[in-house]
């Protein structure tokens, strides 16, 4: 299926983001907090990463906030601290069809919960369910284990954390909410801390990579460490296919296939279960929310490597 | 059409009393602030003041907080302040099916404003359009606006505020929704300390009734001084009929039609143009939050007195 | 309050139909059923009618489909032939915020109930209600009480009739979704087919006012004859106040604050307690539907004249 | 991974069969249609159909109406016959957190398009893009296509085709509204007529398990000739993980994790890619409305089979 010639597939990998720079131009940088402006929207980086190397492509130097990728990591650590009956209890598992941040089914729906781990709403859910005595010691274990995947010790943006709390006011509006429903368990300022600050790690496009082939090794490092339970990744691994793209998460399934989470930094994470990490990265983003250009260079890697798990 | 033979007018204040007290076992003091709860379920008032003085029946030494009958208040010198213009550019003048602490619509209506100054949403951002440095300042100009109109220096009751304000989770993710989509200025939370504030004001019955009766008069005091401006007054009797009795205003309408304000303490004000202002107590609440014993005991009079505006 | 000088009130009359001739550029007329996109854009026309007789000015010898303004008319007959308690066990007495042919709050509200019966789902609810062994006999009813009311002999426009009743999808859905929850009984068709007959009844702005008389005097004709009970004519006269308006209704009472009902045809009819009714016409609609020369109209007589009820 | 020898394997099915049959006292037979109630409720099958022949455990003789499984079946035919853009543009791509018979999102989405085929409306809109000049010649070709897959001429249960038709009442509403919002073209009852028919059509749970065997051998019959294309095949596999059982998709990923399709008559049948089609069948649902024998043991399955996608 691969073709393991890395020379050659060095190539499909560079004709493919070369087809895809055009796509650039039609997205747009998130704008809804000032630092994250900044990116720049011609960047464009692929990486993918097997058990025996990474191949890079593009503008890889570069390191950019996790953002909504950081959902799939808190989650890795609260089925790990809590176990799913508990995370479940507080988290629904249904992919729903409003914007990422929306706040309308939090009171439309009988149970209160949100209705999953990877929109805002659930993915603050979770937050409040690592272990820790507060967010300080909560986000020292997150960079942890992130650091432990990536094989480098990660750290935060500090102008991006002040920047997203500052101006967090939607996300706000969620964690209140929830805390009236008694979704949300203990202090509200302290759940969304850590929320603004899991947002605002940095990585690089290989590391992307990297966490995106620990999932599809379903939980293990590359040294063959085990870090979470394979049930935990195979439940991670789902949320990403059902609603890992915001409520673009149908259409990707349809067009690349492999189970993805992307941030409005402009980064996707991806994992070809039992294969291949990938990372993609460019700031422009479609009107859902997830990188342009990532988008379409995922959908040309599924094709002509027939990645799709369907 | 008002039988203004003292007696016999009290004889039929009395009667009506008496025969909606049985009400109030049907009722349920609030309880979502643990000091709400203290309310006697059995306690009720009924106070009518007219030009020519006040007549009263009932349990009428006690006070209690102002809660939702703080909105008109409120939006009497939010209009004063910055007119109507203004005002309505961050609410809007239109009753709504949903309940008073709904977020939903701020959501899916298109302008993002709160649909009316009645719900709790568009209270909060009427609190934002006082003027005034802080909410001290602001609180200030509101207890001497509402000391003038009772004739007694009002204060807060500094239980109930702080209760409001450790566990006013859903206000607050009212308000902060609305800091994000920029219908509601300033600093969030001074906005609803002001409103958590407002809500704790204390009154006695009578003092409620002649709150009516200077609606009634369209905004002159007992001793003929001018507060408001008119079209200030008419706009707000205009919502205490389309939307003063959170979504049991329609129906109110009919079976009394005054022009009416509740709050959740289980006080009503209500005003009859150009005659009367009206109390009404009974913390026993039915499942809109009216006082049950205050909405019957209001429907009575106006069919006996002949007291609808329709 | 009403300069009862014939020629003074004309003149007023006069000037408030030039004065507002300028609002018609900016309405459009409606266009969702072809028959409708007929009417003339610069039509206007003013009729107040009291006891005493009418007072016309403007293009009053057109007649035109009664739409909406029917269902203030078949609610009189329902409240007259099943009482209050039946009709409203069907159909709610809450004001809405969302447009008069949303279907949303029929899924999502506990009851499935119509939340008023204004709106398009209410008001075929109340068809349902009215006696008769089918829709033929049904209008006929309905025509014969609005010949009554009118002094003429009323008619069905076949060509409208036809046309809302091959194009009415959007009102087969809210009778079919009613139909499925048990809120509509009978034969779905059958119920329908009187809601478009009723829609497409033609009156003159002449005959409007004499139905805003017929309610103002609350349920009686010029001739003293009583038609219906006052309380019916109470009742339809609250709902008139809270959702005459389609969802402009809280700005008009605001505005002009006399109990109003308008339809897409570019008609409205008022009607000031014990006092007056108005007719107005023009087709120029504004964006929630109503006659956008009549809502400047009315609000400048209720200025000019003192007609707010509030 | 399958342990393929038969005697064990059926030992497997048995067992797991057996294990699961606790549950259906658990759940309820579909009673919305009169004949759907007449489901045995304790009744239950489990078929395995692989290319070298089926398993069959349980009561497999009965026959049982497709219901919402023949959704799968229409979208390859429209697909097939208008290709992917065409209907796309009157069906969405993405997951819904909403029930299958809601209509709130058709209002509330500026689209006004369904959110995807598996959902009543997005079927519904589907039917209207199957060739053929009415309902009768469509379900022909409808039949023909899947008296092809299994081997045997199937035909529509007239019982239960007569029975949806006259008290669909929800899926008229559905499709009245998407025909005021041209999301449907052609005459509303003609494509309801389609529908109802298609849901009627009866299967044995060995012919459903060859329907999944055709998915997981992407769209070539058991003779090895291919009836659509791969692509459309991939395209129906992922709707049927991403939303095929009903708003639980979510849940069942995670648990089973196999591409599914259920029906309220109680049937379900799953695709594992390339390997196995798997019927079930139990009438008692669970409160999603999935078979609540079928959905256990299709966990259990994937448990012990290693079946599961991700």
């Amino acid at each position: 299926m691969i073709p393991w010639n890395y020379t050659q597939f060095k190539q499909i990998a560079q004709n493919i983001l070369e087809d895809n720079r055009k796509w650039s131009a039609q997205g747009k940088v998130a704008d809804y907090i000032p630092e994250l402006k900044k990116g720049d929207p011609n960047a464009m980086a692929l990486v993918l990463a097997s058990r025996d190397g990474s191949l890079v492509v593009g503008d890889c130097d570069r390191l950019f906030t996790l953002q909504s990728i950081s959902k799939i990591l808190t989650l890795m650590i609260a089925l790990e601290d809590q176990g799913p009956a508990k995370v479940f209890f507080h988290v629904g598992k249904e992919p729903t069809g409003d914007p990422f941040n929306s706040i309308a089914k939090l009171e439309t729906t009988a149970t209160a919960r949100p209705l999953n781990p990877m929109i805002n709403a659930g993915a603050i859910a979770v937050c409040s369910l690592i272990k820790g005595k507060n967010s300080d010691d909560k986000i020292k274990r997150v960079l942890e284990f992130i650091s432990m995947v990536v094989e480098r010790e990660v750290t935060i943006n500090a102008e991006v954390y002040q920047s997203e709390k500052e101006t967090g006011h939607r996300n706000r509006a969620l964690a209140y909410f929830m805390k009236d429903t008694e979704v949300l368990e203990g202090d509200v300022e302290d759940v969304l801390d850590l929320y603004f600050k899991q947002c605002a790690i940095e990585v690089s496009c290989e590391e992307l990579a990297k966490i995106g082939l620990f999932i599809a090794k379903k939980g293990e490092l590359t040294n063959g460490r085990r870090m979470v339970q394979r049930d935990t990744v195979r439940l991670v691994t789902t949320f990403m296919v059902t609603c890992g793209m915001y409520n673009a998460s149908g259409e990707f399934a349809i067009n690349a296939g492999i189970p993805a989470k992307s941030g409005v930094s402009g980064a996707i994470v991806a994992a070809v279960p039992n294969y291949l990490g990938i990372g993609t990265y460019g700031p422009a983003l479609d009107e859902k929310g997830n990188s342009i250009s990532g988008v379409h260079m995922l959908a040309d890697l599924a094709d002509q490597l027939g990645l799709s798990i369907f």
